[in-house]
């Protein structure tokens, strides 16, 4: 499925991003995943637990359904199901038959995400889970925002095409958070297997006027920033600030610090899952700016979502996947999608 | 198409409950039925008249047309159709082609009811619509309440399979209607050809709160309620209760009966036509209680409109028909499948 | 595609009326024509251009972007594109690949019209636009009200079909402008390779209300009415009216002239555009009546509105092309139809 080929959808062996904490209480909630409905809620112990979310007896969604205790007890019929997903009471008959349950996702609650794994609960290796204090969200030196979630209007991919190439910023986001001169500069690549990394540097530019106004600074800055990829649901980026090296009365001295946080999720073939958050290294005691800032930050994210929309209409009214002209920006998002499509395809060879 | 095999969507050489007869006047009703559009209105006489609702010549709907006389003209170029469906009047040519005309479905008004019937005139014989005195509607013994009128928000299959399986009252209408344990009473089923039946008896249980209330007992009865389709439309279900037969002060005494009326019948490929009534043998002249209680079954209804609202959008969006764990109290639902099929099979044997 | 067979759509190597020519400005705008996205823009001195309206890139909509000079910048990564289709900028890199364009379709400004080849630019020759004089839209001798865009809930055949077959008037609009009697006139029909024509005359009929009111005349009329079908986009209609050559006190007097025209273009698959003006030989400074009238004729095409949406509605449901009767009075549709699709076929055989 374009931008991937046909037959491709997502990875399953894989951590997702799946809700906020919070988000997530003793009422049941439904979330799609993959194309699969999740039913998601807490044990009596606060523990959160994530269960295929369709009954098998007749479909009726669990996660529109209510618990009894620590288990979810089917709306529909009343067959209830243990956090583990085993069937413990089906209340017409007595014995519970072996294929009567239900799919229980590995789920690690992490910082103020709570972490799905979709495939082989045999393969649920916590490990793989990105490591959140080295991407800075546990880091004191930030004072992290949260709790921001959009639901995409269109394929998951998309949105990675989107965060790969950041050379949209001085376009879509030409009004809010633009950006530089993307043709003087040289983008740093890399990547792993399940990882990928973009980053710029900006020598001596303009202050950009959002931070000029949060700095007071109205000189000339070097700029870096960047984003990681942690296949297939994580991008952590940065943009950091300092004083011009060559032009400034304090060369090099760090004006501020901005990382960001973008998780993307695949919802249903055509829509998906957007949790942001981001962290900062000024004013940060300053509770009303900080979420003013995220404000800010989720009016540029609703400009996303308009491309998305966009795309997937057109998309769909056009019936056929269009040819595509790859520029060298999309280098990073070529190399994004094979890695994608490389994990698709091991998971079909098995 | 699930929860029949693929291929099998519903028998056609049968008689359906197409509307109230009050629903059907001067005025064209369309209505579609089995996937076909159907227009409904009365002669001048008052007989009530079924014709295919897609004019011929352009497809424009016969049931957003207009009558001229018994005669329904086409809205978009006059063409005119007799209540037999032979075309009376092309006005823009003298001839009439004998290619032009529509199907007029036989109809026969029984009761409140139209029955329709959508396949092989030849072979529609009304004494195969169910006995309606025998179900009671006719028997003065029961004052009946009918008019409710349900677009159901799913297949047809659907509202069978959840009319097959009572288990689900004490769930999908925990808060409504509830129900007694099911896992300690057995179920009487049996079928022929076109009939299915499930009987339970619960002795000496609490009398259910509604009935506590309406019969100002607060003893123990013996309740027995079943149901009987006659497919492929009408279920015919009984609710009586008596003051226990082993703990009360007048064993066996009844305290009142309720019949209950569900009619089915399938609208488009993933809608359907419902038709409810009901009976009862207390407060027979107390017409606002009989309205009020018509209000707590339509109540009941809607719940279960919201589950068919559900289990519909859960397989549209996984787009693949999901396994199914079959239950004891599916017996009744696995066999009035069958039943279903086995008339489908018949007529495409032909 | 019904009513064409399958396969065929629409003939591309045709000028097609995409837009009235006020509508396109400064700002771009998106209109979909034959399953294609296309922007419309106006260069600085004036020149509508019309450009396929999907960045090659990411396949964001450009009718939806921006302009930047006479050039429209995709609002997504500031990819830039002339009047000429020639991509001129792409911000994150130097050098533009010869492969990084869009298709510039042939837009010719006439009368109030903008006409649009949506085919091979090198055979888009002008001298096969409709001569505008000679049907009439610049004679002096009438006053044409135009700038009518109506959005049509149908696939664009449904419209001509429509427009073929005038048998409609008398049912349809029987309220508004109905017709005379169709079966005892004869069709003069007549057509080309790209063209086809139908005319009609009702001689000693009674004054239609409408010009009744209008001429202050209550007698006899003599009506003269038809259309010419320029394939694939411009019907130009006539009804004239002259007192009565047999009964009346002037015989063949002129009592006045309309003139129709209404266009058809593609949109998407299952939707259409609709342009429509009329002229008139009567009251032509009287303009307070000429925009009533105007209102008039819009409240006709609604009706051909609603007819076009319950259609197409029709067949979306039933899944399957049903059969279609053919009467005498689709003649001119039937030939019309095959003109259609031996253009198509001329193509597809290329």
């Amino acid at each position: 499925m374009y931008p991937l080929p046909e037959g491709c959808f997502a990875p399953r062996n894989q951590w997702y991003i799946a809700a906020w904490a919070d988000e997530v209480r003793r009422e049941p909630m439904e979330r799609w995943i993959l194309n699969e409905p999740v039913a998601f809620y807490r044990t009596e112990d606060g523990r959160a637990v994530a269960l295929e979310g369709r009954c098998p007896h007749r479909h009726f969604p669990l996660g529109k359904s209510r618990l009894v205790g620590d288990n979810i007890e089917c709306m529909y019929h009343g067959i209830t199901f243990s956090p583990k997903g085993d069937c413990v009471r089906i209340p017409s008959q007595g014995m519970v038959p072996a294929s009567c349950k239900v799919k229980a996702y590995p789920l690690v609650e992490r910082w103020k995400w709570l972490w799905i794994w979709m495939g082989d609960p045999a393969l649920a290796d916590e490990s793989l889970i990105p490591d959140h204090h080295e991407i800075g969200l546990t880091d004191p030196a930030f004072t992290v925002e949260s709790g921001t979630y959009h639901a995409v209007p269109g394929r998951y991919m998309l949105m990675h095409d989107n965060l790969f190439d950041l050379t949209h910023l001085g376009f879509l986001h030409q009004t809010s958070i633009g950006a530089g001169d993307y043709s003087v500069v040289d983008e740093q690549r890399d990547n792993g297997d399940n990882w990928i990394s973009s980053q710029r540097e900006f020598p001596n530019i303009q202050c950009p006027p959002l931070y000029a106004q949060v700095f007071g600074y109205e000189g000339k800055v070097d700029r870096a920033f960047g984003m990681k990829l942690f296949l297939p649901s994580l991008h952590a980026g940065y943009d950091f600030l300092f004083k011009s090296r060559t032009d400034s009365d304090d060369p090099g001295a760090v004006l501020g610090k901005v990382r960001v946080y973008h998780a993307i999720t695949p919802a249903t073939k055509n829509t998906a899952h957007y949790f942001f958050a981001y962290g900062r290294t000024f004013k940060q005691d300053d509770d009303a700016f900080g979420k003013a800032m995220l404000a800010s930050f989720n009016a540029v994210i609703e400009e996303d979502m308009l491309a998305t929309r966009e795309i997937e209409a057109m998309l769909t009214t056009l019936g056929t996947t269009p040819p595509e002209v790859l520029l060298k920006a999309d280098a990073t998002c070529v190399r994004g999608r094979r890695l994608f499509e490389s994990l698709i395809r091991k998971e079909q060879a098995v």
